[in-house]
């Protein structure tokens, strides 16, 4: 799989092992970075909300600076975390999540990742090094919800002069038909805001083609040539 | 195609029938909205650049309110067609084209949206009745051309209290490969951003499935009721 995802044109590869077994995801993480790291080059994102599983992985990583995925504004997670991306010089996704949970509104969750880069600037992790995600609730439990995600979108970019956005994608369409075509939708509408970078299969050709169509039509991708490339390489579809 | 298109769920249906012979185009209304007529009770769009065309489509509408398809701010265009729309008492389309062309910026576009909005109002024609089409370009000319036209709708729909949006789909992925999927994805992120109204094929499955996922994300499809009835009528692919 991760070979699979390299060619395809990840730009990381996310690495979870939480399997429920506690004690086994450190040794999990360790064994799971090693074998990728052979067969790829490409970085790694290590995705654990385990401090001693995070650890490990990002230390094992030795080809590529890894991605620490993810810290929050939780207590047990916001300074242990941020600690590991100062020590291990690592980008970081980072969650507003608070103790009392997720924010409902797009203004309360930018509150949390004005925190988190507060609590970064303080070990010298600049708001370049920090991907937030602005959390995707399901669609089919609030009609809102999708809304929430992409004004917290627009508003990081707007007010954390230099900081990524990342989303996962899937989880906005949980419980509904069609799932595949929410998510393009929606991954669509994310970039149009302002999204930096989203969790997906990259060896989807349908999601590729929408976010080589989508580059296109905001005018990333200048000239058309990565649309181009892509429906040579037979990965469009209408 | 008129049956069909009002089954599917067309809210008009545009007639169009300049074919070049200039002469004709007036008798060929006529003949069209009254054949159109016998098979469906939906409102029509009496599309034409022809002022005599124009009128007797509009004058032969016998069941509903047409739609003036369309005005702009050229000196043969803007007085005589809003003076028609204020005769039959119609919604009108209104293009920002001057008559020095297509204005490149949406700053300048929407100057020309909001000289026809005052042109209107002397005829008592509030924004409420007005369509703005903020003109698609090529992507394939222009990188920059699809954004021009987002921003002239977003723009339009905050500067132009009550003023409607609308867009012809096609030309936005003119002279490039794979245009159905250019044209879905430039209508889910013309949505985000103000659109009202499409020109679209409303037989076409995936653009329908496309246009219910999109109301779906951005709130306005409460519940998901419309894209769970399009899911169960078998609309919505993958």
């Amino acid at each position: 799989m991760a070979k699979q995802q390299a060619e395809a044109g990840a730009n990381y590869i996310d690495i979870n092992v939480a399997t429920g077994h506690g004690d086994k995801e450190p040794s999990d993480m360790e064994w799971a970075v090693k074998l990728i790291e052979q067969v790829t080059d490409i970085p790694l994102a290590i995705d654990s909300s385990s401090q001693e599983a995070m650890e490990v992985g990002l230390k094992t990583c030795s080809k590529q600076t890894p991605l620490l995925n993810s810290v929050s504004a939780e207590p047990g997670r916001l300074k242990p975390f941020l600690d590991l991306a100062e020590k291990y010089q690592t980008p970081a996704v980072a969650l507003p999540i608070k103790d009392s949970g997720i924010p409902p509104s797009a203004e309360e969750r930018l509150d949390v990742c004005k925190l988190i880069t507060e609590e970064a600037a303080k070990r010298n992790i600049a708001p370049e090094r920090l991907y937030f995600d602005p959390l995707v609730l399901p669609l089919g439990v609030d009609s809102a919800n999708p809304s929430v995600t992409i004004d917290t979108i627009r508003k990081v970019k707007e007010q954390i002069t230099g900081a990524k956005t990342l989303i996962g994608l899937s989880n906005v369409s949980y419980g509904l038909p069609n799932r595949k075509l929410l998510n393009q939708i929606f991954m669509a509408l994310c970039i149009q805001a302002g999204l930096d970078a989203a969790l997906l299969n990259p060896t989807d050709r349908s999601t590729m083609g929408v976010l080589k169509a989508t580059e296109a039509l905001i005018g990333t991708d200048q000239m058309c040539i990565n649309y181009l490339k892509a429906y040579r390489q037979g990965l469009l579809k209408d």
